[in-house]
């Protein structure tokens, strides 16, 4: 752990300014006056495109400022429990986190939807509620609560509806259904008849297997296929209404990123902007090769949900995300802010990305 | 014009290593060795999203090297004409552009395939293509050919077909249309019987008026509405063909690129990689914006080809797509790579983004 003594603060500071101040010492003490810092993460070590691009964020950082702001990353488990990680930050036992931020719902009913919500923005809608819709100063109301500052940071795009064991032709197949499905998402299964299980990713497997689950749902192709899901499950369903941009975050403590000097600020910053379409595009062509892949050499065949499954779940998805401006002011303010964007997103899309593939599908038909 | 000497520019690396070299030097002298560069781009001052965008990258690497880098941008005709950005950073007018790969079509028949080509891929697609399938190093080896090197910076995201003066019910309204458009799609529309016409900006609204053109396209509502088009053309078509992508390059002289020390290379590349996805989300939410006012307070209605006009473009766009791979063994390995992540891409869709917001339509309507 990194603690750093308020003059060392200062030394910091003054030496990025002009690097004059530096200048006299030695290039030992030069080198002590790198930062570092701790970036934990809600990942498996190296799981690909969630734990790969929070160690591309840290490297980025380490590129950008030559050395003078280091990032350490942990996995999860590592320094701290992956569901830990947001506490670490405010306690001081780590500097960052790169995480989702629907895991700290219990903190605040509202934080799913700076992460995605059931229903919701696709990633790029996403971006654009951050970013130019008024998002990310709801987003810094709702951090400085907790002495936090997040930055949207990479996310998944569009996540698959899950592997099932058996077909799913209407809304009754839902009936009883045992599924593993974390988050708002659980709660609309358990509304329309089912029953949300949840569990981490190591226990899905043998669960499945014997039949204590009877569906999952996990990413998309490209980390479904590494899982091997497609060798014990016979249906694969896509795309999910849960997960449709899962937008991660950097977290960082507030305070020592203040006190940071400001091109090193623009390090954290720009690391993780850059990250945005870096991993929404690995996923996108990790998942066009590994869907070729699934449905060409396993003979994986891939189906849509049903109208009336669709229309029920995201009927469901609707009421929950109500519910949650019945919280607190901010609460309030945060859904009324992003309903308005959803529903001009809505609107736009057949004109717009939505429109543009549907036509170039029914060209290539 | 910034002319350095090669002894400067080896004084500018030394000095980002450590910053001890610089340290016996008083602070005039390290004022000095700031690098300056110019910026040339192909937008009218300010333009928005396009102009706006080139000077957050500039703004962005002035915050990463604390100043070392300062890159002054010139809009359209500041520094050198629009189209004539690409031989200025050949001839070390400008160390930079920010601009359109398409415009360079006469320099190889190729090139648009790195910004954007009538029926192609969502930016989104795009970036999986230029990242992670495979589309950077060809796009590196055509820039080497001319000592340049281009990063993704930025875009539009799918642009609108256009406005038009009479209804497009079938393909038989094409027939002798008149239609402002430039590019490959222009190519299209002359295969499907109009007449493509290519013109500046400033002289579309004329010329609609007068009749001299039946039709144009520009680029989406939030550009459209601050144009005036609904002032004078009643029928408002989406999304276009022709540009669903419209990916922005920043361009760099090789040399001069290799001679910068690391970090300063890292800011310049994270720099338009942060750009990406807020400039694409940036159009996303002004083009949702602008079009609920064009719908809600300027009585526009918005329709979408037919069917018979939607086949025949992406028929013939396929068509002007594969006479590229005819050029020289460099266009057919861009054309292949290209080719197969987009059939891919558009196998993928459904059970994505494109299937996705279908759904979220679906439940909405």
């Amino acid at each position: 752990m990194t603690r750093k003594s308020p003059s060392r603060r200062g030394f910091l500071k003054g030496a990025a300014v002009g690097a004059v101040a530096a200048s006299s010492l030695p290039a030992p003490a030069i080198a002590q006056g790198n930062v570092q810092w701790k970036m934990v993460t809600t990942w498996p070590k190296n799981f690909p495109g969630l734990g790969t691009g929070a160690q591309r964020i840290a490297d980025r950082i380490d590129a950008l400022t030559d050395g003078r702001l280091k990032v350490k990353l942990f996995a999860a488990g590592e320094l701290v429990p992956a569901f830990e990680a947001f506490d670490a930050v405010r306690d001081g036992i780590a500097e960052m986190t790169h995480d989702a931020a629907y895991y700290w719902v219990a903190k605040h009913k509202s934080m799913p939807f700076f992460c995605t919500v059931p229903g919701g923005l696709t990633q790029q809608e996403h971006m654009g509620w951050i970013y130019h819709g008024g998002g990310q100063a709801l987003w810094d109301e709702l951090y400085a609560e907790f002495g936090l500052k997040a930055f949207l940071a990479g996310g998944t795009g569009v996540q698959m509806g899950g592997w099932f064991q058996k077909e799913i032709n209407s809304l009754d197949d839902l009936q009883g259904l045992k599924m593993r499905i974390p988050g708002l998402g659980a709660e609309v299964i358990n509304r329309l008849g089912g029953t949300a299980v949840n569990m981490p990713g190591g226990e899905i497997m043998p669960a499945l297997q014997s039949g204590v689950i009877d569906a999952t749902e996990w990413v998309g192709p490209w980390n479904d296929l590494a899982f091997g899901f497609y060798k014990i499950a016979k249906y694969y369903y896509g795309p999910g209404f849960h997960e449709p941009s899962s937008a991660l975050e950097v977290m960082v403590s507030k305070d020592k990123f203040e006190e940071l000097p400001s091109d090193l600020q623009a390090a954290v910053e720009n690391a993780c902007m850059a990250e945005n379409g870096y991993m929404l595009s690995e996923f996108t062509a990790g998942n066009s090769a590994a869907q070729a892949t699934l449905t060409g050499e396993h003979g994986v065949s891939i189906g849509s949900f049903p109208d009336d499954v669709v229309k029920a779940a995201y009927g469901a998805a609707v009421d929950v995300l109500h519910e949650t401006a019945d919280v607190d002011d901010l609460g309030k303010r945060i859904f009324d802010s992003w309903w308005k964007f959803r529903q001009e997103a809505i609107d736009r899309a057949p004109f717009a990305e939505q429109g543009y593939m549907n036509n170039r599908g029914l060209a290539n038909a």
